[in-house]
């Protein structure tokens, strides 16, 4: 924050264009967040100078083709500010946000939700509001570009990736995660723009912090200028620097948060300025003479005209795109378009009959391995990665290079210990476009990643995250590593398909599944421990995409029991039918690994893999949350203990007298059953 | 890391006592090791020459009492290196850690788990593992020092909090949180040991990460010593700067993984060294001609004189403390033992009775604030907090105080915006005694806290989550802010009570269990609508404490209906069973605020509270996960829409416009309690 009050005539006399334009913004805002009751005006305010001079020279786009892939792009990490890009994308002309959508700002069914929400209106590149969320997704933006840029040349990929980022973006952990990586990474295309207004919800930001931040960003790799946010001259001078570094660029914006009002540069200034008398007061400040939400038509004109600065570039690109040889541009448009290479099932169905016939006995990460390594090859857009597991998690193969800055045509990443951080660049990846990306962390660190993965989830977006290490099977290292309430917790997201393979056979299923989804993220929870394989026959068909099928039915008598089970503890669940078998009990086994699949199927079909009458016990090797909801509704035997799992956290010693220890065995299973029986 | 090879023969022989010291901690972790067949080797062999330094002169400890509530607090947050921690308090004479416990490293019920288990040994401090973790916890237990100095005085309390954190630790984004905020308290008894040995599981740092630590943490208001980590006259040096400086203090220690190994300054270096040449050709390199686990009886009474090193100046402190005028002695001693105010009760019941008379109408995070009005003034050790949302969170009562430099005695910290490193500061607290943290944020962020929320249920502490806005009621921030599955996320976590109180005297009541509870960590899901009082008659009773009791019966006719519901939804069952109960469908409505204590009840009570017989309904604006459990089992009727809830995530919208749009209404619920009948 600058310490001296602002002149706002001598601002508005010394560039009155710019002021203007400027000027269009913070009304907007003023009388959106009037018209809502809510919303946080001081933001965009602050900031309307910096965006002005961005978006009137810097950022490469055409409003009238949002979906330009070689389009710079822009992230609002200060994710409250959301009039500042909806009042950008309104008055630069981007169709669908239309005047009445800025007057229905924070209403049911608009496109102007609080924050910024991914899918609801072109250029809106990303959700934000999670404070550090926004800087840390546009790593992501940067990396593919980067690589992109390796595939396909300067000509085809050279666009920068903007963010404004405020003092919360910074504050957050993730934040330091996002720049360490990015500074290591030398993402020269990366400038984040810091609001730096000195003003947080609870006060000044010298109540909470004192870091500098300048240093800060340079003890991380990165390129910082500095300029005062309300002079244009300055901070076009400072853009054009920012995109000149060979690191990626901090702009240190000192701005007045609710310039020009009697809230400015307090932390009332930050929420939802109502008031009429302040209002109108600060928009006599502006010299803004016009009434709410009127926008004189000579100056949207102007904001029109910038709108279309890019308009010829944007031609020209589609030019140079169209020389692009044939199967480059097929593959480049494949991959923007989130399709599966056509090889895909083929591969996918080889490796099954392949499996089947070695029934290899292995862990499913290294399942996973065996997939990617036959999926990788095909499919160029994948950009693997780990938080510092990757022997553990097994995530890299063989043809894929490492990305740095000496190579950027590699597509794995060494996020380090940043599972957070990943998470979210794993967002930015699929963004950005043309890039399917995948990254590997230990099951239990799911809560690391907690906030980025359910941005996958809300924006829907493939990002298939590789968790390994999924139960106390992961033996000696405890109960901190062991995941107990995870599956649970993926599972209870909304939009987030969780996916437990039994064996190689559903891992290869499940990343077929996972590749090929759309709009949805993916969580492939797979074993350290060996599994023998379970499908030993063959089947073209994906049954994992039912999300549960039958593995093994009652063989002899009538069928008494059916078990239920995911990943490891099919196995347990085939042990423990053939005990019951062997006692005259028929006993079916439903593999069920992915519930949201199988939610999604027919009743029909659900009621013919768990049909009435059967009990039913349910083993996994986590907790119950959820389970009852396959359990019950047959005969009232829930009470009866037919969820064989964990009821606490785990412990520390090796995997199978662990199994013992937490009684999550055949024995137990078949005890389960037989007891309601 | 270093660059140069270290010679060990040059510096064993430079300090031969040292050096054997130092080789006793790195041969039994080689063995320990090596018996486990799984485990970490290199950090402890790396670090053994700085710990030994730092036990040997400057922690302040006494084996034989590890209690003592003065000592300096040890946190190895690169819990990894577990060994480091178990051979010291072997060697030092901790009772507990005895060298069968060493023998049986990461075994089942030993004490010595792959990664320090809090609780499980005295010595432990912390349960660490999840990297990043222990440092982030230090800088509560460097807040709660502070704030006990200040109470207690220099001669009762006045110790150091040592940290040993890696790579890993430093990387992951919490170490951000904790170091802004740690440098922003200008926490001077706050000493962090960086373990600079350049290798993580993937390989050299440099893969991953080049940031320049030294330079970050002095951004953050930190001071830096560098030293040689295998020099122990240096390293004393340090040490002894370290405690003199008026900031927190980052010692970064160069040093090299399993040194002396063929594995050293290599990632393999990192894991488990097991190779029998391999190890015995280290213990060769260091001189060192025993047995596995053997510590020769001198070397081992050289350790033992160090554990006693503090016996003297623990029992001059107890002198001291005896001193102590008899009621400061008594409220110190009643903190530590974590025991609620004995007037707390009382105070809890009088604000019942208060309340069920005026029957205010108010959101449940103001009816948290008005409860928090009449605790803190009688809990002088309660330590509260937000994230930057004071306001919103209504943590801040009037006669706190706030915690900063200047003034030492404020018991209200403004984390700013860092939810994680918030819940882990208040592990920190709740661990080293003699404070009651709580702290708020959105409900929704508990997505950052997660790991640190983890950890508080896994150690069994009891640190108060205050989560407000806790469904899509707080309206128009839209779904980033509207928690949907975080009832499911926390209730899933094992060990921990989540509480979602209906009014304000279900709040008062729900406190009094978060501030009575000694093992296990509480979430406080409060709203930010307003609610009317639905317990308007006072009961003596903690009805909260049964977890779930009818709050209205049928009162005409057959009892047909029973409605569940928590929180804000409780006014929407309880107006559904007017609809109800005027068409004559006798209805109950069963407040469930804690499903946790709930389940804790005898089998009578809850078949009491949910008898069989009358179809249900449940209500919550959150995720259907886990409501099944309450649901089934009653004629099989769970297929037929008895939950009214969410199914996916929320919109951004006036709250009451909300509800309506997804059809959490009294009507509905009336509606789907019908349709089953």
């Amino acid at each position: 924050m600058s310490d001296h009050t602002p002149d706002l005539d001598a601002l508005r006399a010394a560039n009155p264009t710019h002021w203007r334009r400027a000027a269009a913004i913070r009304t907007l805002t003023l009388d959106a967040v009037a018209a809502a009751n809510s919303g946080h005006s001081g933001m965009p305010m602050g900031m309307a100078d910096v965006a002005t001079v961005l978006f009137e020279s810097h950022l490469k786009f055409d409003a009238s083709r949002p979906e330009w892939p070689d389009r710079d792009r822009f992230v609002l990490s200060a994710g409250h500010g959301s009039m500042l890009l909806y009042s950008l994308l309104h008055l630069t002309g981007y169709p669908e946000m239309t005047l009445d959508q800025l007057k229905n700002f924070r209403q049911l069914g608009a496109i102007t939700a609080g924050h910024p929400e991914y899918g609801h209106a072109p250029g809106i590149e990303t959700t934000t509001g999670p404070l550090g969320q926004g800087i840390a997704t546009s790593v992501g933006m940067a990396i593919a570009e980067e690589i992109q840029r390796a595939r396909y040349g300067r000509k085809i990929v050279d666009h920068y990736t903007w963010v404004v980022a405020g003092d919360g973006c910074l504050m957050e952990g993730v934040s330091q995660e996002a720049i360490a990586l990015a500074g290591h990474l030398q993402l020269s295309h990366l400038i984040v723009l810091w609001d730096n207004n000195g003003i947080t919800i609870d006060g000044k930001v010298s109540l909470s912090d004192s870091t500098d931040q300048k240093q800060r960003f340079k003890a991380s790799g990165w390129d910082v200028i500095e300029v005062d946010g309300h002079d244009p001259v300055a901070i076009d001078a400072a853009l054009t620097q920012a995109k000149k570094g060979k690191k990626p660029t901090m702009v240190a914006c000192e701005t007045h948060i609710a310039i020009g009002s009697s809230a400015q540069d307090t932390s009332k200034g930050h929420g939802a300025l109502t008031d009429p008398t302040l209002i109108a007061d600060t928009k006599r400040a502006y010299g803004w003479e016009y009434a709410p939400f009127d926008i004189p038509a000579d100056l949207k004109t102007e904001w029109e005209a910038i709108g279309a600065r890019g308009a010829e570039e944007r031609a020209a690109w589609e030019m140079r795109f169209a020389e692009l040889g044939q199967g480059k541009r097929g593959e480049f448009e494949r991959a923007l378009r989130g399709e599966a290479h056509r090889r895909l099932p083929a591969t996918i169905k080889a490796l099954k009959r392949q499996i089947a016939e070695s029934q290899p006995k292995m862990a499913t990460r290294k399942s996973s391995e065996t997939v990617l390594e036959v999926i990788n090859p095909i499919m160029a857009e994948t950009i693997g990665g780990s938080a510092d597991l990757t022997g553990s998690n097994n995530t890299l193969t063989a043809d894929m290079g490492v990305f740095s800055p000496e190579d950027r045509s590699g597509r794995y990443i060494y996020y380090g210990i940043r599972e957070h951080g990943m998470a979210a660049a794993m967002n930015g990846m699929a963004l950005h476009g043309g890039a399917r990306p995948y990254g590997g962390t230990f099951f239990c660190f799911t809560d690391y990643a907690r906030p980025a993965m359910r941005l996958s989830a809300l924006m829907g977006i493939p990002v298939t995250y590789v968790m390994t290490h999924d139960s106390i099977g992961l033996g000696e290292d405890g109960p901190t590593h062991q995941p107990v309430e995870h599956l649970a917790v993926c599972r209870a997201t909304p939009n987030t398909n969780v996916f437990r393979p039994c064996d190689t056979v559903e891992t290869a299923e499940a990343w077929e599944l996972a590749l090929t989804a759309d709009s949805t993220p993916s969580v492939l929870s797979l074993t350290r421990q060996n599994l023998p394989t379970l499908r030993t026959e063959f089947t073209n068909k994906n049954l994992v995409a039912q999300g549960a099928y039958v593995l093994a039915d009652a063989t002899e008598g009538k069928r008494l029991v059916i078990l239920m089970a995911t990943g490891s503890e099919v196995e347990i669940a085939m042990k423990a039918r053939d005990i019951l078998q062997a006692e005259g009990i028929g006993t079916r086994v439903v593999s069920m690994p992915c519930w949201e699949l199988f939610e999604a199927q027919d009743e029909k079909y659900r009621k013919k893999v768990l049909p009435a009458g059967p009990v039913r016990v349910a083993v996994e090797a986590g907790c119950r949350m959820g389970w009852d909801r396959w359990l019950t509704g047959e005969r009232g035997k829930r009470d009866k203990g037919a969820f064989v799992g964990m009821d606490g956290f785990g412990a520390s010693a090796p995997s199978d007298v662990l199994y013992e220890h937490f009684g999550i065995t055949a024995e137990a299973v078949a005890k389960a059953a037989r007891e309601m029986l």
